[in-house]
């Protein structure tokens, strides 16, 4: 059996087996992060540069967005649900693929519910069918993928976009196929576009084309039988170096979401930067400190642990998104990092920027064997006060990840904060409704009813 | 300089500079040729089925394909435009990438023209500007790229198109460059989907995708400044073997589409048949010759030259366009091979079918170094009748190629009979009047007036 039609029957796999408590409840709280992720993403001047190229319509089969009354076509909705989810580095990642597992996916799912009525617990199927497949291709390729040049949550999204949509449209086989076929010949995005707005697009595209090939598969459009191995998709965008499944690889033993799981954002900015604020902040709150009498700080940390964080004194709320100076200084000055922080304003504040300067970054001579060894490198933070007080602490598991998940508390704060950010008209209690309302999703007779609330709402 | 901003100043070309005559005549033949087939091509059932999953909408800013009155989005114009174009595999070569350039380059700016009023002679700029980069860009990729198993139609049809439309739109330079950027991360299609719908697909989404870049761009969506090179979509899509454009290709200089130009078919089919087709329509005209007393055939060709003839009995016209037996038998009993040969109960004639297994491909030792050579590797067609009457021709230069052109005749007959395909209804003075008011693109000031007529008349 291809592998394409083991992905199908895959994507089929009965309810009862994903039933396992663990991993519908991470599923909801990785949904309900994202979302919240999305609705601050929307807030972003880009989203509305987007949303000037995309014309709405009024015609049966479009569906709104959750913070916009206009309608728009699935395809479309996709690439505003999925950009926004990305546009704030702010949604969850996989490092077993190095990509964002939930963006594309999600995007996906939430353009296509409308026109699907589909219960709560069909959604989460769907979403954890599509997060899984889009790891375990991209795991099948291994990190030359990465390594030549691919955005991985780009071009693995649009297969992962494309099982979910087949599942939630309850395609045939032989049609689910035909999507993954259609899928493997959407994918795109080069990793050399980060840092500019094309980067949160191509979760959008990721979305717009999984979702489209699962459409032009419901119609009766076919692709060849084995897109993906013996010469296709897999030899194609791992640069020659790999042309088979391989047979190690398992679909769902374990889900990827349940064992390791998905690596959740505390902190909406570059990865490199959170184990950094941890470490602040421990040490903010065990000692009571600030800003007052701080002289200078040094943060040690493996090679290539930098990497990205490529501006020491940051002039805008972008530039401190990728400044360890910023991480330091930042934390201390408000005992708390969330998206207020990366304003501009919280950035050019005087006291902040002087004392930026005082912030240095010592790399060892250790480099890591993979991108994904800096995911369990140790940060050092040493502080020193001008009254000779020093403190240091070392942060070794990154926040979010499996091994320091954000708890009930901070998922909440997060979606708090974003919801402000996106919805800022929505009363709190509100927001918490909405919250609670998602955590339930496992419940809900029809997704809908949870979608449209946040229009009710606002 | 970039090759990213290299590529945005050679879109915006003055126009004075693309008047060689030769040139804009070619272009202008290329294009007659591609809306032939592209006519042709929407009678086919998959047309059909890819109408099924797109809505048609009244909204101001869509468009009409010239053989529906439909409108549709810009997009979704492309995707019909680009199958239609490329699924009867009748539109033209550049073996200089390995691409078919004329499909998504003409499906774009076709989509763009009703909504972007510009003079045939902008029309034609655009096309040479979208094909030149399309291909120039290969080239810089090399053969790896296709090798790999990318298609490069698709692939290198989403930077060909935005190019085109870059320049339709007259988008600013910096536009441009974003609109390459996105671009770039728009490339996808793999050569796993031949024989399938998905083929023809890639073409229409190449389109889709390079309109969609430069729309976004032209709204103010930006990508990074150098999105090809330097660990770009160069070293992404040739498998790490590639970095950086070569110094030694220009863009223009010449102009692909003029030394050495495109290969245009002169047959539906597979373009390994073309030469035993025109061995046989040799022999065929010059002795007077039919099936009447055939015995046998036996075709020789170079290692790997019947690599895609996988039909040595086929059972319908699509085996057909893929099959040696038929190249002879076909030309043999018609003296002719056109639209007509390739419907189902042509190929299913008895006298077809009992001739064919008198057939053999001979393939020598000598394997060719590149794909590309195949184009330039003789072909010997031998026939036997029962009579002992034996003949032999040999054909070197592919049929249709820079070397054997189409001629004004040739392509005055394809243009009836892809018509009499796609607008059967079509009177044949009007079909002419079509093909003449093509010919004359140049002089006209709008484009538009051409593409009505195909609605007016039908």
């Amino acid at each position: 059996m291809s592998i394409t039609q083991t992905l199908a029957e895959f994507i089929f796999t009965p309810s009862e087996q994903l039933a396992a408590p663990d991993l519908r409840t991470r599923a909801t709280r990785y949904i309900v992060d994202t979302m919240a992720v999305t609705l601050a993403g929307a807030a972003e001047p880009a989203l509305q540069t987007l949303g000037q190229a995309i014309h709405p319509s009024n015609d049966a089969h479009c569906v709104t967005v959750p913070w916009s009354a206009q309608r728009y076509r699935e395809e479309d909705a996709c690439l505003l649900l999925g950009m926004a989810a990305h546009i704030l580095d702010y949604d969850d990642v996989s490092m077993l693929a190095v990509c964002h597992p939930s963006a594309p996916v999600l995007a996906a799912l939430l353009a296509l519910a409308p026109n699907t009525p589909t219960t709560g617990a069909d959604f989460i199927d769907a979403y954890i069918i599509g997060t899984e497949v889009m790891i375990r291709c991209g795991q099948a390729m291994g990190f030359r993928h990465y390594d030549l040049g691919f955005h991985a949550t780009a071009t693995l999204g649009s297969l992962g976009a494309s099982a979910a949509c087949a599942r939630l449209l309850k395609l045939s086989h032989t049609q689910t196929c035909h999507a993954l076929s259609i899928a493997a010949s959407s994918s795109s995005g080069v990793r050399k576009n980060f840092g500019s707005m094309v980067k949160s697009l191509h979760a959008g595209q990721a979305a717009s084309s999984g979702l489209r090939s699962a459409r032009l598969a419901q119609a009766g459009i076919q692709g060849a039988s084995e897109a993906l191995e013996d010469g296709g998709w897999l030899k194609a965008f791992s640069g020659g170096i790999t042309d088979y499944w391989p047979a190690s690889l398992a679909l769902g033993q374990p889900f990827a979401i349940s064992d390791p799981g998905f690596e959740q954002k505390r902190y909406p900015c570059c990865y490199l930067m959170h184990k950094i604020i941890q470490a602040t902040l421990v040490l903010q709150r065990q000692h009571g400190l600030s800003l007052e009498g701080f002289e200078r700080a040094q943060i040690d940390m493996c090679k290539g642990g930098s990497i990205a964080l490529i501006h020491p004194q940051p002039r805008n709320g972008l530039n401190a998104k990728f400044s360890a100076p910023y991480a330091v200084v930042g934390a201390l000055a408000d005992g708390r990092v969330d998206l207020a922080s990366f304003q501009d304003d919280a950035v050019l504040r005087p006291a902040i920027q002087s004392a930026m300067g005082g912030v240095c970054v010592i790399e060892d001579d250790v480099a890591p064997d993979h991108g994904s060894d800096l995911g369990s490198a140790a940060v050092t933070v040493n502080l020193f006060y001008r009254d000779a007080r020093s403190y240091a602490h070392t942060i070794t598991a990154s926040p979010g990840s499996p091994a320091d998940p954000l708890t009930s508390t901070d998922l909440q704060n997060k979606w708090r904060d974003c919801l402000a950010r996106g919805l800022p008209s929505l009363p709190t209690d509100i927001t918490d409704t909405l919250f609670n309302t998602g955590l339930q999703l496992d419940t809900l007779p029809n997704t809908s009813t949870w979608l449209a609330e946040f229009h009710d709402g606002n």
